[in-house]
């Protein structure tokens, strides 16, 4: 079956998806949840078979990890589907109404976007997620996995279609995109049968869709994260929430990349930060001012400062004052989470006014930027463009809206 | 200067705007305003310049009037920059907000995106209106118009930079983009300096912006609109909408293009319906049920069901059910506006649930469709996408989100 077979399959589903009920829906997760877990066994057979030809290739460890499935991990996709259909459905949520002064009612109502198209890298997991999330929020969804996940997904996929069938919902409105590099290219060419494209992976596979795809796209991911030590921070707090940030889970988009101290707490500060750091296991890249405080500290590169090291690394530098962070910032930040720890109300009402990014924080880890933490119940990914949704997305945000006008034979003089 | 020299005056302009005031910002539009009475006489110059080159090449007199300017246009103009001064600032309107458990405090902000591309046809009041639109909601705006009006547009615009100077705005707030067609091209290229363009103009003007944009692009404008007559409709009313909708101003996105009749109410409907369209001057190309009807009908094409007519034409057919109207909607609707007209709520609501539209009418015009009757106040567009904006949009629909995250030292678990 060719892509645009694939997504015309994916609009007739979207068409009974988009006027499903709520608990239609919901029994459609549970039965997807049942049926992950049924299939257990099958799963687990065609994820080794994938492992093992990642094993082949000589893949590194941890990107095996990310590959590799295990009952717990299972339980935990089926469980992730039984908490979706605890959320409230977005879905027919009145955004806004309003009566005109000649008496035609207008109200603007979510609805579904129609068709869903995922492309995302290795974690088979994401499978299972994405396609709770779209059901949810009444979208059907086209997912193309990456090939070293291909049996996985394979897998996963048959069983939450059975899922749905059980549930008397369309089978397509979940459909995994086989085949060859060269059909990830039609999907992105699939304008007006795919609504929205969302890439999830590396900043090059991000950079490939949005460059080249004529299907509109929410850019997700790259994080190139600052944290800025103010002249007026407290330096605990500073040092606790620099530690969370980079090292609690230094792999994810809003982990800390780059730290800047104000040159005039840097005697005092930037000593005991490499303590900190150190004890961590961070290596800190920094420039010549920040590397005069300890032998730990190895040259930054502009590479360093330019992209996420997604490690325990650190880029640092000692900055003359806020306007010096504020253009580094501007400089080298990917507008997801950026961040400020001052005492400071003008200092911090500056940083808040002139960041340009998904987040600004004052005084917390860029760590909250989370549609867990923000308390959504789940999340698609986390936008850094600025149209439609920016920031942790969670189920309204997989939503488009409709204007219902009703009158009673109003015409406009 | 290129036009990535003009972004990057945009984007730092963009800066100062983004922090600036509502009462800045208003005394902006004053200014603008005033400017463009002072450049009357050299505006209506250049215009004659322009409307000359049209004339001589030979241009239709509709293009021609669209092109024209008139001190009355001018005032026009001027008065619509006043209005928006009155309008409410978007720009720091808090969306939502909460307070997490940890005590982190979380608020959704509004904020500009930044710069702005509009790529737009003919009309030179388009310049300030855009120009006028994007200075409110805090927006740096690049404007590239046609070469038909280049010399109005010009005018204008060197006007309205003399209106930012004097209100102490920066000039690079509003800035043309001259040159030839491959200019266009820079602009959709511009990734990273522009944050969205918005072409307004005719479907082959957006179709080129949206598949070759680089730039995240808002799609507005082409509207085929249906008009569906249920079995149960009030036959007055039906023909008030229907004539309102086709021939108020059949020149606009909103107007009525084609015209279902239920088969079962045909013979009592359609012949009122010939008679009202032919006092109201419009040609009906119908199909072979409807034009049994009347001599007038002429054979409805494939083409006048798939396009916008904008002038005083109608395709029409008769259909045998609720059904078949669904059908023919979702074959050939641009999602713009849609309108069932019917006395039955179970018919209404299969309408307004099953049409996939920017705005469904139940018994009223589609004319309503538009930010000045929904009470918007402004209007840079109808968008025809589900990104973003969908429908009229206003000021709000011009600005883009940031979560502010305020905290006491909080660490993530």
């Amino acid at each position: 079956m060719t892509v645009r077979e694939q997504a015309l399959r994916a609009r007739e589903a979207s068409r009974t998806l988009g006027s499903a009920i709520r608990s239609a829906k919901d029994a459609g997760l549970q039965s997807m949840a049942d049926a992950l877990l049924k299939a257990e066994t099958v799963i687990l057979e065609a994820n080794a078979a994938d492992v093992r030809r990642a094993e082949d290739a000589g893949t590194g460890a941890a990107l095996i990890d990310r590959l590799r499935l295990t009952p717990d991990r299972i339980a935990g996709m089926a469980d992730g589907l039984r908490a979706l259909a605890d959320l409230p459905d977005p879905v027919g949520d009145v955004v806004r109404g309003w009566t005109n002064p000649n008496g035609v009612q207008v109200r603007q109502v979510r609805v579904p976007f129609g068709v869903v198209g995922i492309i995302y890298e290795a974690r088979p997991n994401v499978t299972a997620d994405a396609a709770g999330i779209c059901l949810k929020s009444g979208n059907a969804v086209l997912l193309r996995g990456s090939s070293s996940a291909a049996d996985s997904n394979a897998a996963i996929v048959t069983a939450l279609r059975a899922g749905l069938a059980e549930a008397e919902l369309p089978e397509d409105s979940v459909q995994l995109i086989p085949g060859p590099r060269e059909v990830t290219g039609e999907l992105m060419a699939a304008r007006g049968l795919v609504d929205v494209l969302i890439p999830r992976g590396g900043a090059g596979l991000i950079e490939t869709v949005v460059t080249q795809s004529q299907v509109p796209v929410i850019e997700t991911g790259t994080g190139n994260c600052h944290l800025y030590v103010d002249r007026s921070a407290d330096h605990d707090q500073a040092i606790r929430i620099m530690i969370n940030a980079k090292a609690q889970r230094p792999s994810v988009c809003n982990a800390l990349e780059t730290l800047l101290v104000h040159a005039d707490v840097a005697d005092s500060f930037v000593p005991k930060a490499l303590q900190a750091l150190a004890e961590a296991g961070v290596t800190v890249h920094g420039d010549d001012r920040f590397a005069s405080y300890g032998d730990q500290v190895v040259p930054v590169t502009e590479t360093d400062y330019a992209e996420e090291f997604l490690s325990l690394d650190l880029a640092a530098a000692v900055v003359d004052s806020l306007d010096d962070a504020l253009a580094h910032i501007r400089r080298y930040s990917s507008g997801h989470s950026e961040t400020i720890v001052t005492d400071s109300q003008a200092a911090a009402n500056r940083f808040v006014a002139e960041v340009d990014a998904a987040a600004v924080l004052v005084n917390a880890s860029s760590r909250f930027v989370d549609g867990g933490e923000f308390g959504f119940g789940a999340e698609i990914g986390i936008s850094t463009q600025k149209l439609h949704a920016r920031g942790p997305m969670g189920l309204p945000e997989m939503t488009s809206t409709k204007y219902v006008v009703t009158g009673a034979g109003q015409v406009r003089g």
